[in-house]
């Protein structure tokens, strides 16, 4: 077994703020400091995709990264680029928004369409800011 | 004369959007597409200030790049990171927060604390993403 | 006047070799090394447009920098990106494709489109690789 | 055990193309895109090779730093680096020249050179672009 | 189980030098080549520091970057950063400073500190230079 | 006149302090803080390199750049790298070694085989760390 990791990077701009919702303001402002602003702040993510597999025969991919980069543009980048990660996103409704959190999120996302018979999704690594970043390999 | 350019590098994060309050919704999505979603979304900023001047004969400074880091953080940092350029920001007020904009912004409030007889604010440059940068090198 | 420097960075693949045909094999391998491998070698270049204007009242732009994409898009990369510069690319077409002829003809292909009455193209810089750049600010 | 893992970064330029010989002029585009243009494209690759052992006690080191520079250039860089990954590599003769395939024939030509009794090659990452990345930890 | 990785990047700049006190100058020169400068070299040190964790409920954080990066700077970076490796780090004295050891003396200081019920402290990473880098995961 | 500005990029690790001999202890601490560290500190250099000419027509070049890299290697780096700034370089003796001082000093180096008939030395840009950056442009 020649097991290869194919890694695709793509970047999202978005609003987020940590806030827990069930503290009061003094509570959020005192555990989350100035990532609390009510107002929001934002960042430029890095988001690092890797699946695993073996290389085919015939064309040497594990996977076609223009079809990988395509799968995260449909399930994650389009609902994630220029929005405000606590309002606008659907799968992370009611969660809050550390790396943490939205590392495992988007690994729910896209698990099921990167992982088949021939590959599967390995991890998901971002980014927040270059001093701040978070991966995530799948629960077990 | 011997005139050298010191830069420093400081980093905001920010939630922005752009919209013309004078517009309606219409008008500001069909110009500003994504960047108008009324939620906000935001960036890292990498800020890059340049003082020029000629190096002291005792120190070898043109300008101590502690102090410089200080008078940033003071008038710009401090009012800027983790904040919402749009709602949060004092000499923002009123105006777009387009990058082009906002390096004007940031020039006028370092300007007078950068610029005296031994040495001069050169330039702001403001990587907004990897893939947008925008310089200014004051009015004339 | 507030002139402000307005800049895209976008990104493309190509190969190349250094060869003048006027010269016979031995002359070009010892004035170019190993750019002149007959079976070509390649790069990831990197282009950075600047575009200088002021900044509009009613949007905050210089320039739309994703109209500024679409042009670079239109004009180079989609002429430039994985192909070959010496047989591939027609402005590129009897020239020399050392990085120094590559930016003066980018420049030549994007000036009637970034310059009018509004802004000016004001340069072109390509990474060839993160040791070798080269700028181009327009002939006088 | 103190085991420790040692990276070694190079670089080499390169061009390439994805084809199958086994399939007609079609195929190869509609499978590859345009990493399938008959005449090349090319990268600047990052190749990032690390070796796993324990640090010796007279020298602090795992395994020279320069001795593995010294290694990778002699089997890898002197017959990749400005040449032509489908014409001119002798150990990739017969082979598709995707990074999946292209870092398991790296491995091949390293691992004996670089795992003995004292270390062993851990991993071989390539960065074909800043986006399309992959690494290989040998068979099993 | 949904374990997270989360890494803080910090910085330091250090001199140092290679050199085995038991050894004479010959032989140090030998070995540690212009490594073993008599008068010192220095690096900008760029340290990743790993913890992994199950994300809490009410903050979402595996744990707080702000405390991390504090605990790094009270332990690693307030005795390392602007300092001589060989002589200035108490927890460094009578070691080679080769990037294998620091590695293994920085997982030592912080282990302590990252590694409680909730969390434990995963790898640490050190970057010498953009091209020597070493990791280690602790002992076993 | 199509004047071209060619940048290469080098780089040298070395160590310094920022010491004035003609203060005292606490004059040097309380100037200069941890960067007067008595055993040292030190720094990964990047420097630019960036000389301006017009192409040759019979070569696309302004200048070879595997030429420049060899006059900065003869010239500069085989007398800073792995050095220390205060004590090892002979053109920095008896000055301040500050990152004006020291950018100054590489001019005055390189000038005199980078400025001929053809070509001129246009700039030098170094950075000390990410965040430090100091350029010259020469005297007038």
């Amino acid at each position: 077994m020649k097991t290869v990791y194919v890694t695709r990077r793509e970047r999202f701009n978005a609003a987020h703020k940590l806030w827990n919702p069930q503290w009061d303001e003094a509570t959020n402002l005192k555990t989350f400091g100035k990532c609390a602003n009510p107002n929001w702040h934002g960042h430029n993510y890095d988001l690092f995709v890797t699946v695993k597999g073996e290389p085919e025969e015939d064309t040497g991919y594990c996977i076609d990264l223009k079809y990988m980069s395509d799968i995260i543009e449909e399930h994650v980048l389009s609902k994630m680029d220029h929005r405000n990660l606590n309002l606008d996103v659907p799968f992370l409704e009611g969660k809050m928004t550390s790396c943490e959190v939205v590392v495992i999120a988007i690994w729910e996302q896209l698990e099921p369409f990167l992982t088949n018979g021939k590959h599967q999704l390995h991890s998901i690594k971002l980014y927040e800011t270059e001093n701040n970043i978070v991966e995530y390999f799948g629960g077990n």
